[in-house]
């Protein structure tokens, strides 16, 4: 990697160019704000000026799961909270508040509880996050999967973007470091590896299964990345996935605990759609450890590292502008946790404003609380939406001509399959696009709406794909893409 | 760099070791909230307990500029604005604001104009930040400078530490890279740069001329990293200083500029202290090397890669905890510009609120509008309160044996010499510490004061340091440094 000698300076006279910045910076690719994106971006801000002349009168950004920006309504209580924490001079008048401004008893006590272990939301909190917050996350943990949590286990971050480059900066220990990592993924996994310059070892989740995980392929990918001498020690998993939609039975995350059990492998968890499960019931990977630990104590369960990641940004609560996350560390090594801390503390801390929506998200108001009728009414609004919509466009994707896709099942998004013409990958190679990417530029151009082409996220060789948030309310932008795909199909068949 | 070979399993049963985590994140050293920022917080829990039996009631954090947790109260514009941010439903409600609650009408228009341009706070935007933020921030720095400015150089951050965490890593290439950094520096800079696995290229900083630059030092390390094959490429200057306090003078800015035109550097100008300046006057990198573009057109400094830092968690505004920040790129390659785009793009953005609270920094309410006069006092307040605070520090330390400290300037910090015994050396010596660490902790033990060794930042060979913050109010806490100084001293004398 080293060079002996100074690089040389570029053409243009300045220091850095394209030939001399760092080149694992350059390797990663990140779709998901990629060039759609920033063209759909242009095109909003040229609506947004008062143009007419475009076959579109507004941007869908279906290419990332951003609700709020999809006007999804934030829930009252949290932004109530919020509002007393940035300005707790309100709080000197709690009978203004609750008899004009529609406060409840509670979102007051609950600011107040928050501003006594916070301090000041405007002051660093401890590098990873405030005592007291983690302590609430610790028993929303234990309340949840029935086991015990430690605060000093957890690690408030902003967003799990922020906790995923933590843990993959401490686990990769050179270029021969591999890590296991789901096709189709969330390109943040593959984008942060190919700044650390490690290995990302891909292994497919399975289409036929409703992109279940299968563990013959798993194991398949591991022994080939070991035969070629890939130090691998890590397993992502995504639960629900990103950007499949896939929800883990028990059965699932037990095959893979086993699996890195076996195999000593770190296990990453990525459980930030927890929340977002439409069939079945979300299940944690801390809780299946606990319990086969528990069965078979003996096993060696309890040196299974496992680190899950949550976040603010998902489910109901869609505060991704907030960038409130955590996550928890299970059976790591005290040492390998101090060496986390310091590298967390050189960025100081997670905002604090968003720790304190992480301690909202895991501690909501509870039946009987003045608070609990409205969160309840707007978080059973936001779930029902959520599947209707999913639903609808599922049914959508059914009619569409070449187009397969599975029954939506939780996260955010679909993925569905899309069979496009000898011409029209013609057409594409022509441009110099893939033919996924070639299909989202057309769509994206015809209707305004913006998804992610399956290339972004890894798909099996010949095959094509597209991902699509059903964030954004009403149906015509459903019934534009179906329009769009018919006329597509007939022009390139 | 790469082993051929699957590293060997730890003895404890784990896969993650310190044996075989990265090596480059076990190298980083960040002392701002090391051994004796831990052990500080233990007691401040200890007597929250309820303890009584330390020497001492209260703990002072004077390790880190961390203003809001030592009671500095926040700007009521800033704060009424994020609440309104936070709650909108609250702008239905506008004499409710006004005449209850103590909102004026311009705090009530800002947050308008800033949830139009922002939709909601719980959505990403865009990732190099909300375009109407970063046109606020050029208008500023138009205003402040005197050269125009562009939105699209501007790059928000999750305070400044996220922008030089960005930054170095666009720059570095490779571990042959060499990176300029002042000693005594903030540690961001060397913390981040053994994660990088680059190099660190150290100066001196002038402790004679009050800790200024002195070009003919910097030539020299300079000349003697490239002696050795390294490929230095840019110049870290931090002004006012951290921890030095030091404030650069426009000869001295010229100077660096000039040096960086001639040896092909870009400049990274930490300027997060600008409006901390006690004595003359902050001048930017970015107006002294527009003005040596307009004053010499032919010379190339049109050439010179400058980015420039800032963040809310300084100055008046104090809000560390909100993570709000952005650089401004000057002359960069717009290709180099896309890759740092991607790079930011990977975290999706910096957190929504603080950019809001960037934006009100940069545009804080002006003379005649109903919010000025309170802003105004409470920025008074705090700018002679900190610039008090400091001058009796400065004066408590010139009494004391053996310890000696230039004039404050600017920032928050002092930075004293401190000469101790061979004896207290010896004491150190048998602890395992060095004597500044030594002193530290007895410090902290004997009053609860805790301060950062000159170990922490960097000192020249043989020469000791602390650095303190002049946050804290009150003077009790100076007396009780004065006497703990006097009886170390004599108790290793």
């Amino acid at each position: 990697m080293a060079s002996s000698s100074t690089a040389p300076l570029p053409s243009s006279g300045r220091r850095l160019n394209m030939d001399n910045i760092n080149p694992h910076v350059k390797a990663a690719k990140y779709a998901v704000r990629g060039e759609l994106a920033v063209k759909s971006e242009e095109y909003r801000a040229y609506l947004q000026g008062g143009s007419t002349d475009l076959p579109f009168s507004e941007v869908i950004s279906a290419n990332i799961g951003n609700p709020q920006q999809l006007d999804q309504k934030p829930i009252t209580f949290f932004r109530q909270v919020l509002s007393l924490l940035e300005n707790p001079v309100l709080l000197e008048k709690e009978d203004v508040l609750v008899e004009h401004l529609g406060y409840k008893e509670d979102a007051i006590e609950r600011a107040k509880k928050l501003l006594k272990v916070v301090g000041s939301v405007g002051a660093y909190s401890a590098s990873n996050g405030v005592p007291a917050i983690r302590q609430s996350i610790a028993d929303f943990l234990e309340r949840r999967d029935g086991f015990p949590a430690k605060q000093s286990d957890i690690y408030l971050s902003a967003g799990a973007s922020s906790g995923v480059n933590t843990l993959l900066h401490i686990v990769c220990q050179n270029e021969n470091t591999g890590i296991l990592v789901p096709i189709p993924q969330y390109p943040l996994y593959t984008a942060s590896l190919a700044v650390l310059n490690a290995r990302c070892v891909e292994y497919h989740l399975d289409e036929s299964k409703n992109w279940g995980t299968d563990l013959g392929i798993i194991k398949q990918s591991y022994e080939a990345a070991k035969a070629k001498g890939i130090d691998v020690r890590a397993i992502v998993i995504i639960n629900p996935g990103n950007p499949t939609g896939a929800s883990l039975s028990e059965e699932d995350v037990r095959s893979v605990i086993e699996f890195a059990r076996q195999e000593k492998l770190v296990i990453l968890a990525d459980e930030v759609y927890q929340t977002n499960v439409f069939i079945g019931e979300f299940v944690s990977f801390k809780k299946i450890l606990r319990t086969l630990e528990k069965e078979q104590p003996e096993a060696g369960f309890d040196k299974v590292e496992l680190a899950s990641l949550h976040s603010v940004s998902k489910g109901m609560v869609g505060e991704c502008g907030h960038r409130g996350g955590y996550f928890e560390l299970v059976n790591f090594d005290p040492d390998v946790q101090q060496e986390i801390y310091k590298f967390v503390s050189i960025m100081l801390c997670a905002p604090v404003i968003g720790q304190c929506l992480v301690d909202l998200m895991v501690n909501p108001p509870q039946p009987g609380q003045p608070s609990y009728p409205l969160y309840k009414k707007e978080y059973d609004t936001i779930y029902n939406g959520l599947k209707e919509r999913a639903t609808a466009l599922h049914k959508a994707f059914e009619q569409m001509e070449g187009v397969e896709c599975g029954t939506p099942q939780g996260s955010m998004y679909l993925f569905p399959t899309i069979k496009l013409s000898p011409k029209a990958a013609e057409a594409a190679r022509q441009e110099g696009r893939t033919p996924d990417e070639f299909y989202c530029m057309r769509l994206l151009e015809a209707t305004g709406v913006c998804v992610v082409p399956g290339s972004g996220f890894g798909q099996k060789e010949g095959s094509l794909h597209f991902r699509t948030t059903f964030l954004a309310p009403g149906t015509e932008w459903v019934g534009s893409i179906v329009k769009f795909h018919k006329e597509f199909m007939d022009k390139y068949r």
